[in-house]
């Protein structure tokens, strides 16, 4: 197909696939012409994807480029899936010296995933986000987050199971890591608009509707 | 306090938080010389609090800025609470004519809604965000993730009646908006945090630890 047919069938503006294109999140089209190349599904499937990944996960595109770069090299091992989910945890680099709240926040996440029973690598980079927001909490004096925290992990434990099981129901191992990728990046955006729903409706449920 | 002890305390650098300054963020000092100002422990904690919201929590300068403005307007009333939680929600136009998945999508919102007896108005911009993140796995043929999204909402209402619970307990609509606005944006992060660890624990125990 043409790139306008490409444009119409993703829903994706022509100036975008070309940037993306640049970018190298998705390949050329093959030449036919001067001015002219043609597209195939494979590339309609990927812009759907690189779409998903920007708009609806809120991915930079250099995050965007780093979990496809994964995805394009090794998805007939297992292995891809725990490492397209490590490239869409957002990181920092360590503090020279962390603060009383670091070190505090720090070892809550170590008692957590003991006190779960969390068999989890020292090199999941969701342990030193989950600190870092730990610390902010902390600092902040919002101390009575921690039975909330409760909450979450035990949440996050049963979704996990729900999502595992699913993506391990694929028919191979680029069907998962397509999967793992579009539900985490996804995931997040679902989770948190559904947390705010449910937040509105408990607030009026409690107060009464607000006004305005 | 010098501007010196105002980053030792917070753990914001000198320069960000003049950056902060620069950007409206934080209110600039008392000038007590011609390249000197003093600062109070609202200077401290109001630097704590963005630092929550742009590093933990992953909010833009404009989307902080605009959040803080609220808080900073009307604290003195619950309607805040709604206000701050709306601005705290990522949201894009409206496409011109929204496509089948678009349309597809918009529908589920409703429904979902309306299953679960939630009184959300029609503002509420996570419905729209909700519907765009739906709307990009209906393209990719990622059906199955309407069971998921069904444990997704009974769990985003389990947790809204921890949190709000949680915030009417705080002693006036000041504290509320804060804990409002820090559980909000920072409680994404610590979900999606815990999501991925719990995911990594779940693979191992079904498929044994991942290699490297």
């Amino acid at each position: 197909m043409r790139i306008g047919e490409l444009s119409r069938r993703s829903g994706v503006p022509i100036p975008t696939i070309k940037f993306y294109m640049r970018e190298g999140l998705v390949s050329q089209g093959e030449r036919t012409g001067p001015n002219q190349a043609q597209y195939d599904e494979d590339h309609l499937r990927r812009i759907k994807l690189v779409r998903a990944l920007v708009e609806a996960g809120g991915l930079s595109i250099a995050a965007a480029r780093e979990v496809l770069v994964l995805m394009d090299s090794q998805v007939t091992d297992l292995g891809v899936l725990g490492k397209a989910q490590y490239a869409l945890t957002p990181r920092k680099e360590e503090p020279a010296e962390p603060d009383e709240a670091g070190r505090w926040a720090a070892g809550r996440v170590e008692e957590l995933i003991d006190g779960r029973g969390w068999a989890v690598k020292p090199t999941n980079p969701a342990r030193r986000t989950l600190a870092d927001a730990l610390a902010a909490l902390h600092r902040l004096g919002q101390e009575d987050f921690a039975p909330i925290l409760r909450e979450y992990a035990e949440v996050a434990e049963r979704l996990a199971a729900v999502e595992v099981e699913a993506i391990l129901r694929r028919p191979d191992p680029a069907a998962m890591a397509e999967a793992v990728v579009v539900w985490t990046a996804v995931g997040d955006t679902v989770l948190g608009s559904l947390r705010r729903l449910a937040q509105e409706a408990e607030s009026a449920r409690r107060l009464g509707p607000a006004e305005g």
